[in-house]
This record gives C-alpha cells, sequence and structure tokens, in this order.
C-alpha cells in the first residue's frame, strides 16, 4: 500500500486545478504584457485570478500580487519593510518557516535592523502579554512577523488579537499563512494585517504559485526588477499556468473547507485512537486547543528503532516526515521543536493529512507503525 | 485567419514539453526536499533537469541554478555580484533588457556601484574598443552585462570577444541569453561566462521557469532565503513542473536547432521580399550581419495609419509587437530605438517567428501590412 501523509509539506492537484492549467498550458501562449488578442486573453486569467483570491480574503484587488512561492512573498515583505518603510526592529519567534528566519538573519547583515525574539511554551505558543510589552517598551518602527499556523507542529496563532496590537502600537504585521490561507478564514478587512503570504502547492495547488498580499498603506519596492509586472512590484512574465492553478485551489479550498476539516479531523481521530489502542507510548507535539485540523505532529521514545522509522515507513509505501520537507535533504535536528523544548530522548514524525486520505490509510499507516516500533 | 508573429514575446508550448509538464502535473506531487519516495521521484527530476540543461551549454551541473524566471536570473547575478563580489562598477548598454537596466538602477540606489554605458551604433552593436578601453583605465572590480540577442531588434553580440577581453581584465562577465540560449550554441567550456540567464518561455517551454549559470568561481548569495533550496542558492520549493518543462524544452530547442533556423529564415526572407515587391517603404532595424534569425524589426513612416498599425494588426488577428512585451502595458517608447537614434518620423514594428509559423501566415500578414498602411 502507498500511502501520502506528508500533505503539509506539498499536496497533490485537484483535478480542477489540473483541469484549468491543462487548458492555460495547451491554449493561452501568449505574453500577459502583450496588447495584441493573446496577450490580452492571458492578462485576463490573471486578473480574475488576482479578484478571486482578494475576494477569498476581503482584500482589494490591487493588495494581491503574485510571486513564485511564499518563500519569495517573505523575503519581499520582510527585506521591502526594512528598506522602504523605515522599520528599525523585527519581532518574530524562533518557530517561524526558515523563510522568514532566514530573511531576517540576512537583513541582519545588510541593514542596522535589530531583532527582538519572543519565545515560545512548550506548546509552540507566544506570549502575547510579552509581544505587547515589547512594544510598549520601544517605540522604534517595528515589523512583527508571526506565522498562522505552524507547518511542524500546528500550532494556531491568534493572528487577529496579535493584528491589533501591532496595530495599537503602530506597528505592521507580517503574517506567512502558508498552511492556513484557504482552509481557515482570514479578512484583512476586518484583521490588521500588512502583509500576507501565501502557497499554491499546500492547498492542492501549483508549485511554482505564490502570492504576497499588501495592505494598500505599505508601499514597498519590489525584490525582482525589469519590465514592471504586477503594476511594478514583481517584474518577470507571469507564470500564467501557475496564477490560473492557485486561483482555482484557493477556490476549490474555500468551497470545500468543511468538509476538508471534517474528514481530516475523523482521520487524525482515528490515527490518535489506534495508536491509544495499541499501548505505544506517543505524546503530541503543538497546541491541542489552537491546532492545524491537518497536522499531527508526536513524540516517541528516541530508540534504535526509533531512529530507523522514517527509513522503514518509506520501505513499507509510507510518506511522512521527521521534520518540515523545506528543511532541504536529509533529516536534521528541527528548530521548531528546539523551540519548544522537546526532550532530546524523544523523537518526532509528522502526519499531515487531506481530504484525498481514508480512514483504511490510517489504519495501515498505525498498523504498520505498531510493527515498526 | 490567426496569426501568431510575437514569438520573441512569449512561444507556445512544445508538445513533447506539455506531454512531461502533464505528467509531473498529475504524477509527482512530492515536495523535492523530502527524503521518501514521493520526495525523491520530484528530486530525481529535478536533477535530471538540470544535468540535461547542463549538458547544453558544457557547464557542470553544480553550475546550474534553477530559478522562476530570467528576470530572477540576472537579479540574482547582478545584485550578488555587487553585494558578494566587491563589484564597484558596472559596464552595460543602453540596450539591455529592463530586467538588467533596472536592476543596474536599484543597485545604484543601495550601493556605491558606478555604472558606465557603452553606447551602442545605429545597428544596435557595442563598441567592443571601448569596452576594451573601459577596462584598461579603470582597475576597479567590474562586472560587465551584455546581453547575447537583443530582444527587440535583433542585433546579436559577440560574447566569446566580449568574455575573452572581460577575462583578459579581470572582470566577470554576465550575460542574458534569454533570446539565444537552445537556439545558438553556448559553450561555457571554452567562452568565458560569469554569468549566464536563461528562461523557459521564449523556446517553447513554460513561463515561470528560469535558470542561472553561475561560474564556480564565483560564490555569491541568494536573493531569496529560506529552506535553502538549490544548494542554499534559490530558496523556496522547487517549480518541479516548470523545471520539467523547461529541461524537456533546451533538449526539443538544441535537437531542432537547425530545423528552427532553416524555418525562421525561409519565413523571414518571404517576408521581406513580399513587402520589398509590394514597394512599401520599409526600414530594417538592427545588425543585418549579426542578426536573431527569428525576429523581424521593421521600421515604416510614421503616418496617421502606422499609427493606427498595432490595434488594425489586432483586429485581423494578427499578434506582433511595438517593442518589447515585457514593457508591462500599453505602448510606449522603446529605449531600444532610442539608443540606436531611430527617427522619431519612424514607427517601429516587431514580427517574431517560430517553426510553427507557415508562409501562408507570412503572406496572409504582408498582404494586411500593405492594405493598412
Amino acid at each position: 500500500m502507498k500511502v501520502y501523509f506528508d500533505n503539509a509539506a506539498s499536496t497533490p492537484l485537484d483535478s480542477k486545478v489540473i483541469e484549468v492549467m491543462d487548458h492555460v498550458i495547451k491554449k493561452v501562449h501568449g505574453n500577459p504584457s502583450s496588447t495584441h488578442a493573446d496577450g490580452r486573453l492571458a492578462r485576463t486569467i490573471i486578473e480574475d485570478a488576482r479578484r478571486r483570491i482578494a475576494a477569498h480574503m476581503k482584500a482589494s484587488q490591487g493588495e494581491i500580487f503574485f510571486t513564485s512561492c511564499a518563500t519569495e512573498s517573505n523575503n519581499t515583505a520582510i527585506l521591502g519593510a526594512i528598506r522602504d518603510l523605515g522599520i528599525k526592529r523585527i519581532i518574530t519567534s524562533p518557530t517561524e518557516h526558515p523563510c522568514v528566519l532566514n530573511t531576517v538573519d540576512f537583513a541582519k547583515t545588510i541593514s542596522e535592523v535589530d531583532v527582538s525574539m519572543l519565545s515560545v511554551d512548550q506548546k509552540g505558543c507566544i506570549n502575547i502579554d510579552a509581544l505587547r510589552s515589547l512594544l510598549q517598551k520601544d517605540a522604534r518602527p517595528t515589523l512583527v512577523t508571526i506565522m498562522h499556523g505552524n507547518n511542524e507542529i500546528g500550532t494556531m496563532h491568534d493572528i487577529a488579537s496579535i493584528g491589533a496590537i501591532c496595530y495599537d502600537h503602530g506597528a505592521l504585521f507580517h503574517c506567512d499563512t502558508v498552511q492556513t490561507i484557504g482552509k481557515y478564514p482570514i479578512d484583512v478587512s476586518t484583521q490588521y494585517i500588512s502583509f500576507l503570504s501565501g502557497s499554491g502547492h499546500k492547498i492542492f495547488g501549483p508549485k511554482g504559485s505564490g502570492f504576497l498580499y499588501v495592505n494598500t498603506d505599505n508601499v514597498v519596492r519590489p525584490l525582482l526588477h525589469g519590465g514592471g509586472q504586477e503594476r511594478q512590484m514583481r517584474s518577470g512574465t507571469e507564470n500564467t499556468y501557475g496564477i490560473a492553478g492557485i486561483a482555482m485551489a484557493m477556490d476549490r479550498m474555500v468551497e470545500r473547507r468543511e468538509m476538508f476539516h471534517d474528514k481530516v479531523t475523523v482521520l487524525t481521530q482515528r490515527f490518535k485512537s489506534n495508536l491509544e489502542l495499541m499501548r505505544i507510548d506517543v505524546g503530541y507535539n503543538g497546541d491541542p486547543q489552537h491546532h492545524l485540523s491537518h497536522i499531527i505532529n508526536l513524540h516517541i521514545p528516541r530508540t534504535d528503532r526509533a531512529e530507523m522509522i522514517m527509513m522503514n515507513l518509506d520501505i513499507h509505501g509510507i510518506c511522512a516526515s521527521a521534520g518540515s520537507a523545506c528543511n532541504s535533504g536529509a533529516e536534521q535536528d528541527s528548530h521548531v521543536l528546539e523551540a519548544i523544548g522537546l526532550p532530546k530522548a524523544r523523537k518526532s514524525l509528522r502526519f499531515s493529512f487531506s481530504h484525498f486520505n481514508t480512514e483504511q490509510e490510517v489504519d495501515y499507516v498505525t498498523d504498520t507503525l505498531a510493527q515498526l516500533l
């Protein structure tokens, strides 16, 4: 049996996404910057995609910019805010995605920006009071960058409250929503968010597609300079197929949001019940009260068998993850698990689900886990 | 009749490119950074693509980095060379693509870099002696950035000689080969090139795919920071479909290079002969001795009818260009035509061809031109 339980790393494409990409790949070859009929056809697809994505988060169409991935979106927002909006301090947390943390680290090498790290507790939650206190104590222009849902352990942050605190203190708020956009409601017309990043390939859309929401109050220069596409915000010929794909992926994800959560909740609960019945010594990372419905991050004793578990799951046709896939290549210590203080004696595994998965797959994986441990 | 003569702006996809992209879109959903079977399958596709693209230009596999477009490649090379390789001066020309010129302009705002502009003659050729002289007079660390083939007027630069002069004077050489890669032989094992950019969608491959060749002697930091993909050179989950597509596009372009040139040469000659027979007052931009075989850039008297020509060609189903499509949106004065000193009394049109075009299409377009003028 072949089981894909690594949907937090990347997802298979939705059939409607495949359909629209196939159409654009075969039929729409114009350059969207060309003024002739073939160019206008490509342009229409892009602007229609922009309108739909904006509507899903109650943004205005002019606030959505297409990028090649959320990493590019996050780099654009963070580096732009420092360079063009006078940001002197960044407040972030140690459980952010590497594309935020490494961009912040890079920013320190090319600017005078200071970085304050909020600590997280064992559940991966930041302390909202600590954030408020940091902002109260120091009035320098600040960008707060906190993700919505953690890609490794699944902890969700209360971004409405974080945004409100930023607003009260005149700070900008950047939010990486790669694991949540489409899956959870986000409304930028009522929530204070300055920059928001999303990606296609985590919501059954294409790799190579992302977007950046930039609130109209914030004008930053682009990361890529050139022909002035995306209203001067992102040069480079637009990836028409990817843009058509990410818009369809958003439509489908929003449409089927409840079905998705219902389905993955059944699967994750069954997964945990099965392990409980098997009396495996297992604990769960993350915040049970505020958790991404599609991620289970569990920990088991770090025995010899546990050390081999990823390889053995792979041999049994099971795709799962020891940490985040975006940390290139081989298994390595996770900065998130270190931040939450998971004891070295425990080994962590991430299983992440989609509505394409089945209960039969869950039973196969938990049976295999029991057998391997 | 519908005719697409704007292949310098973007190309329809080759059938084999569509085939491989379709396969990857439907069957390969793993994250290439995942260590499990689905991740390794995606990784294999990327490394195989890298090997093939490297081979076509006699680079080593480790010198090719995938990007989202040539604009990103050019930004990465130019900004990286200034930031990380101590470049104090850039030598370029006014006919470069906006993604080079605007990146250089941006670099001036964030660094101390000086810029020397080589002038071009009426054919769009730079003066090689002027380049040599500039390099001789001033020993500051220099990056020369000169494109291989001009996207608007088709003039080709002798990049082997330019590279040799750069090498002799210890300068780095960056070359934008978007209009030539695959179509003309480039051999980095014998030609001195420090950085080279290519794009998928100009060679019947996908939009959203590009690559950057970085000679192993030059270590620059990435433009995008994050998970450390592309061996730390380009973070962001890889666009597996686009990468599979651009590699197939390169294979096919190289395989069919002679057929391509033969075919478009027949078409461009017929185009010019037809206009000559019709006694239209037409001149040609570019260097007839060193010209991209697939581009005709002509100029006609700027009459009222000429001013309406793009719109009227469009109405007749003909896709062509007044300048470069990458200059977003509406018709505007071309920086290239200004640089070569085309008189304001002449209006320029670009027709760019592919092996998919036919002689019948040429006749239809020249007939329509005659009728409209």
